[in-house]
């Protein structure tokens, strides 16, 4: 499925892509962090290891021709109030939202909407597993980090970005290969299954 | 959102919508069971006992104009391949489609599709909580009834539908009110979580 954010025009968003292809892993060559997302959760279906997919992009549906079989004539992409993806893991209720930034040095909080912490805030109080996949595409890094981090480091801190470093050393580098894209389950079992207690 | 399925026309639409509220009850008055299950989630959210959400209705689209900030120009409804609504209940993972039919005495098993029952094995066999909720409109009765008996029934028997008495001895009815217009969260509490062990 086609998913433009608001506002962004075609060129925009093939520039965006390019961009994003040029600067890829050779793992993961031509394909954007939702892509390689998609790929593992398919893999990860098959191999029975997990069932977590995305939600569908919501879509405000305006005219809707019935004379042909309702052919939608007009209809505008809208933001999603949540995040992108959830499912079950290992008995788990499992939520999450990835993110790409083209900065170098830190992610910009104005990546992640109110709807979307007040959400993972949500899974968190009932018992669930809530984190963010953040892409740095000039490092062509990916890294896991518990949405708690995020939801403590917005309330405690004034600046609008959380620092590269700060992702680097609380939370976890995930892995690439050519199938799945991601091995983000693994770094999913390291922050949250592997954890002496 | 609007939901036609595929190949219902306008005129078929709004006349089934007619019989069902013409149908409903006074609690329920004009709401589909859709509309109902949505505002519950919403009230129970809102109470903070659970996060379930109805996926959004997947949308092939196929023409965007971009001079007129991403207008979608053609594009076509697309069944779901999964269920419509998952989320988390005391900490347990919850995936669920609900189905509702105007007829009597059973229950239609054409109203699932292979890719549900797949995906609810899946929940199953991953530790999740999985259902259906199936509404009898005559009746104005709603029913809360185990993925695993539906799966099992489809694996005995040869007949392609639910007699309508199976499912008020082996469901749970589901009791109306104003808000939730479906106090569903209660059968699933009788169903899984008040089991005497």
């Amino acid at each position: 499925m086609i998913n433009y954010p608001g506002g962004i025009n075609k060129k925009h968003y093939q520039e965006k892509k390019r961009r994003i292809v040029s600067k890829n892993s050779a793992a993961n060559r031509g394909m954007s962090l939702e892509d390689s997302i998609n790929q593992s959760n398919e893999f990860y279906a098959e191999m029975d290891r997990a069932l977590i997919l995305k939600r569908p992009t919501p879509i405000n549906v305006v005219k809707v021709d019935y004379s042909r079989g309702a052919l939608i004539k007009e209809a505008y992409f809208e933001k999603q109030s949540t995040t992108d993806y959830n499912g079950i893991y290992k008995g788990k209720y499992i939520d999450f939202e990835a993110k790409s930034t083209h900065l170098k040095t830190s992610f910009p909080l104005n990546n992640i909407t109110s709807h979307q912490i007040e959400h993972l805030k949500g899974v968190i109080r009932h018992g669930g597993i809530a984190f963010f996949i953040i892409e740095f595409e000039i490092q062509q890094q990916a890294f896991l980090i518990d949405a708690q981090y995020v939801i403590t480091f917005i309330n405690e801190n004034k600046r609008k970005s959380i620092p590269y470093l700060d992702i680097v050393n609380n939370g976890i580098e995930i892995k690439k290969s050519y199938r799945p894209a991601l091995l983000y389950l693994d770094a999913v079992d390291k922050m949250y299954f592997d954890k002496i207690i």
